[in-house]
């Protein structure tokens, strides 16, 4: 094994250059799919980028943008498939970009650009690191290699969950390593194995056919006062979400989840820092703060009814609305939950408060005890001189789901080009070389290893 | 009496079409007091036309924009106020006008210009009342006449109420016309007995220093779902307003209130078809609904938090806010509940909820029985061949309480040019010249009355 690492890591050393260049070539494509600007052009891009380092690619269509699919054989019966996507988000505010974001520019040892780091640098960082594994390897690969990178990622990929379960098939693997990989301030990579889904909708009514003068509040009813009677019964000020049945398939976390959490850094002090909090929800500190990931959510995220400008200007709003997002534990299903929600409303007198779907993700939990997790963790260590950081759930939302239930609950891991500070979907967006190069070792060690796992 | 009745109408017919020249030079004239456009010109255009009417007429400064007094003897001690303003509500949208707002046109009998009704037209018409007083009576007034015409009524009249306090002596009178009158659709004037107080607040709480992703909800506070809380301590689903103290100096309305209430017409079905309205608030109707003026209210007028765009933003709002107003009967004083209110969520341990006064009304009423409501009753059935709509309290506040109270609780009621679809603050604004030799016709015969009063 040393020497293949060796061979590797000299492979990386000698051709970073190269692929840093191949980077900021894609990223001089614009592909912003919520504005629908280039999609088609960087698609084909990526495909004859593929056909040049070797691989069988095609463009596969949806209903929105086409999917890149990507395959190289390997020695293994094992597969091991990488999710990606080449689209990027918009770049505005342009004038807070020091150089133009479809000018890829390298200064202080980071390639600048929309996408350098999300994901078009992911995206050839993985193809530094199977080019580094067959030069290293006599020109061939252990196991073999799926590319899946979709075009509407960042627009909640639409498309995906529906092109998987189409193409099962043709997307048959062992494991797969998600779009992206990051590392902590201490320069520790986060390794997740399990991400919340979401349910996002609308609630909105209305009370009059026009708004009307508040001289009238005595009788004329108030859409701004009936949304709020209706989102009182959602949840109530203990945090506990109020919709039947809303926690009944919730699997909890497992000891060894449990383990992992408490074992991560303490980020109380940083977070009360960085968003200027004086007090965590339900008063949670400690290892409760972290713990509570595991626990589904109930949040606004916006609020409208009528005045909201300047002063005042008295008047009974006949329309009102809030966007809510529920995030969602294993094994909460956003479609049973969407149906009960809609009959809690009615059943609680709410029958006029029209309720939108607006997205809608499943959460995904791999056992923290998978021997991909040791695979990454361990060739993680190796190549960043530091543990990897083990997060049982995240957060977020992503559509992990859509791939790793319907290919037989493959085990989904991270690594890539990250930091904490990439300014992905901001102004200034970049990758700095040296986590480029680290992400092409990491990933070549993870390839390395997975044919015998 | 008789033939100063016809002296006064046949002067007003003689002369009508110089009045309407008059108010539309005086329309012609922008006088935007949100927009600080052509104020002072205005308010010179005012006191010249009093000069040239016999009047003593100066400017008096406010901290605003100047009061225009204009005062003119009478035979008797006693002095009718009359109060108006000289400043108009902005004419945007300029597309949606027929004729220019600022270029008065007459057709189809009527004044086109912002201004035509709203306040110019009443003033102008009042003018004529007094001059046809005086010509059928040898150039002799039977009251004094006393003219306030201020420039900041259309944003809120924030000057008005210290002004009187610092000129009580300059405005020592015995009664008072408000600035306007309107006929329903049946041709009926109203005359109402009393208007509504108001205290208008915007809370607003900030709970980080930035907005958050939602993936972080479970700890993170949520500044839309603190104020929903602030907002649910403020009035419950049955109306009830929770402020301590809040109905204590209520003064519920006498058996001659009740009795006028009950006496109006039925407005219900109409209602309901203007607004679309399924059901009034608390399930009000029949006598009931009308009735309900007698009580205060609490009005969200506005909601803000968070992402209110379309489609999704998973975010968690930092700040949330929520224009809230209260209506108010007589005797609730605004003061005192602006510090209940703030006492009451300190309470409730919202605290860190920011309260801020936006504006602050007392409520008016004056006796039902007041011999004035008589004199402009029975001269408005004389002039409209139609008895009054005789309403002991309307919905929506106006700053007479700066006037009544400290004048000596003086009865002020209401005579003038409106309709019920003048379109004021609206594209089209415009007076009936038919209604406007009504009006004139009606507060000549109340002047003509209210020296013997």
């Amino acid at each position: 094994m040393k020497p293949l690492t060796e061979g590797i890591d000299n492979f990386i050393t000698e051709n970073l250059e190269a692929y840093i260049q191949a980077t900021a070539q894609l990223c001089s494509q614009p592909s912003v799919s919520t504005q629908g600007e280039g999609m088609l052009d960087c698609a084909q891009m990526v495909v004859q980028l593929f056909k040049e380092h070797d691989y069988h690619a095609d463009l596969y269509p949806t209903p929105g943008n086409p999917v890149v699919i990507a395959r190289a054989q390997g020695q293994s019966e094992r597969t091991l498939l990488f999710y990606n996507h080449y689209d990027v988000q918009p770049p505005e505010p342009l004038e807070m970009w020091t150089t133009p974001p479809f000018e890829p520019t390298i200064r202080d040892g980071a390639l600048y650009a929309r996408g350098a780091k999300d994901d078009k640098g992911e995206l050839v960082a993985r193809l530094a690191a199977v080019d580094a594994v067959r030069s290293a390897n006599n020109g061939d690969l252990p196991c073999g290699v799926l590319f899946v990178v979709e075009g509407e990622e960042e627009i909640g990929s639409p498309h995906i969950a529906q092109f998987v379960q189409e193409h099962l098939d043709l997307l048959t693997c062992h494991g797969a390593i998600w779009e992206e990989g990051n590392l902590n301030r201490d320069g520790r990579p986060y390794l997740p194995l399990g991400i919340r889904g979401l349910l996002y909708v609308e609630l909105s009514v209305r009370t009059m056919k026009i708004d009307a003068h508040s001289g009238g509040a005595h009788y004329l009813p108030n859409a701004a006062w009936r949304l709020h009677w209706a989102l009182d019964t959602l949840k109530g000020k203990d945090e506990r979400i109020r919709i039947p049945g809303f926690y009944d398939r919730i699997i909890p976390p497992s000891d060894l989840d449990l383990a992992y959490l408490d074992a991560l850094p303490d980020h109380e002090a940083e977070t009360r820092e960085q968003y200027g909090v004086q007090e965590f929800v339900r008063g949670l500190s400690g290892k409760e703060l972290r713990r509570a990931v595991f626990e589904p959510t109930c949040n606004i995220a916006g609020l409208t009814a009528g005045y909201r400008g300047d002063g005042l200007k008295t008047v009974i709003p006949a329309r009102a609305s809030a966007k809510v997002d529920f995030r969602l534990v294993p094994q909460q299903d956003p479609d049973v939950i969407f149906s009960n929600l809609r009959t809690y409303l009615d059943e609680q007198g709410f029958s006029d408060v029209k309720l939108t779907r607006l997205g809608a993700m499943w959460p995904f939990k791999m056992q923290a005890d998978d021997p991909l997790v040791g695979l990454t963790a361990c060739s993680g260590e190796e190549v960043y001189g530091k543990p990897s950081l083990i997060v049982p759930m995240w957060g977020g939302s992503s559509p992990i789901y859509a791939f790793a239930e319907p290919l037989g609950n493959i085990p989904v891991v991270r690594a890539g080009v990250g930091y904490w500070d990439n300014r992905t979907h901001a102004p200034n967006e970049h990758v700095r070389i040296e986590d480029f190069a680290n992400a092409a070792r990491h990933i070549a060690r993870i390839l390395t290893g997975f044919g015998e796992l």
